[in-house]
């Protein structure tokens, strides 16, 4: 089932998505809900992000390949975790499936996506052991985790090289029937295929994040796991457009502005 | 004027405190409101966090003895940092005044408290100048920035060592009077003063943060800001109780248990 978040007439809405037709749902797919029988175009509603999460979590450096670039870039040695550490990212850099992804005057030239598998949690959590963590998943969207390298090898923290406004584009819609083992992530710049590998092939997976996350945090409804990238990433410039499709989730494209 | 927001006959609702009275206010201080006359005595309520932050930053390194004493406990050279970059902690991990801070079974002697002072934004703010800053801000509050120094210094995160359930107490209330030049931060461990500091002798103060901040992003009504802590801190053990004054915004006590 696709979970569609929206805006149409003025307000804002769930609805569950079905072929080209959305139809609205009263309440949230994290708390009581009931389908209300109206059905719109897609193409009517604007797509807003699947969800605004009470906790926004990354696990960051996550894919092998993707661990050796970043650092070659960073000029580090690379080193792969040993552990499922989770990190964070910033509600304020939020945006949906469409919108420009804006980049600073004062940016540089490394201005890059990264195509992430976004879990989206549907239940409180704590304590899971890795067989039992998928059971609080609700579904899986899609993130594109935008990051200006210079920022991030010379901030004290990742607060804009990460969490800009706009940096965080994420969507189109939940999905709650894909299946990790047979996920495909590809990224497109301006169509050309620039990434792509088996989102499943983590160094940690979504199981063992999460039964790690749980032994010390509660996991709430609506809370967002973003489960990093693999291999290098390219700059992007203003003009671009990226598209990051996971097979079986959706296809996430924002086009790339200038800050005006 | 002090804001509160707590739980009474099963709901919750904010309220404005007066001596031991609250009154009760329907809406929330950040968006439409009204008094409604009804009054009840403090001791009646249960004080819940004063606000759930749509994002919580937090400047963590912000203060010079704290630099040279944490770089000390971990094994490095201080650095004092260059310009304001700000950092987050999660939401769940707040706690109200008055709950308990759990101590995890597999945490380490290292287990310390941090009082510091929480700055909450009540207007939408974006590039604002130093001069201009303050006027975001709808008042302030206090936090406890509970620490576990072992996995602060091994973890690749710091997210246990920071996040972990119940490990970021915040309250009792906003302050929405309170003058920065005059505030003095006081922490007790059982009631013995452990830490004494002017509350706004910052390496980076609010309004820097703030001016910094709304270059790359947007401040939204209920982000709060902690803005890091001074000197040594001490180990807390189950058993004990910390309070942090700060002068003309409130007391936050919260006692010490251990994880069952």
């Amino acid at each position: 089932m696709r979970w569609i978040r929206y805006e149409a007439d003025g307000g804002t809405s769930y609805g569950i998505l079905e072929g080209d037709e959305v139809e609205e749902v009263s309440g949230s797919p994290f708390g009581a809900h009931r389908r209300t029988g109206k059905h719109r175009a897609l193409s009517s509603v604007r797509l807003l992000i699947p969800v605004v999460p009470p906790t926004f979590y990354a696990a960051g450096i996550n894919y092998e390949v993707h661990v050796r670039e970043a650092a070659a870039l960073l000029g580090r040695e690379p080193s792969l975790p040993e552990k499922p550490d989770i990190g964070y990212r910033a509600n304020n850099a939020l945006i949906a499936h469409g919108e420009p992804i804006v980049k600073p005057r004062d940016s540089g030239e490394r201005f890059q996506y990264e195509g992430e598998l976004v879990v989206v949690i549907g239940k409180e959590a704590k304590h899971l052991s890795e067989a039992e963590a998928l059971s609080c998943v609700f579904g899986y969207t899609v993130g594109n985790d935008v990051s200006e390298r210079d920022w991030q090898a010379g901030d004290r923290t990742m607060w804009r090289a990460k969490n800009t406004d706009t940096f965080k584009p994420m969507g189109p819609w939940i999905e709650t029937d894909a299946s990790l083992e047979t996920m495909q992530t590809t990224v497109r710049l301006n169509g050309r295929v620039v990434s792509d590998f088996p989102t499943n092939n983590m160094i940690f997976g979504v199981a063992a994040y999460i039964s790690a996350m749980t032994r010390h945090l509660t996991l709430y409804p609506g809370d967002v796991v973003w489960m990093g990238t693999d291999g290098a990433t390219q700059n992007m410039k203003p003009g671009d457009t990226v598209e990051i499709e996971i097979s079986g989730v959706g296809t996430l494209r924002n086009p790339v502005t200038a800050e005006a």
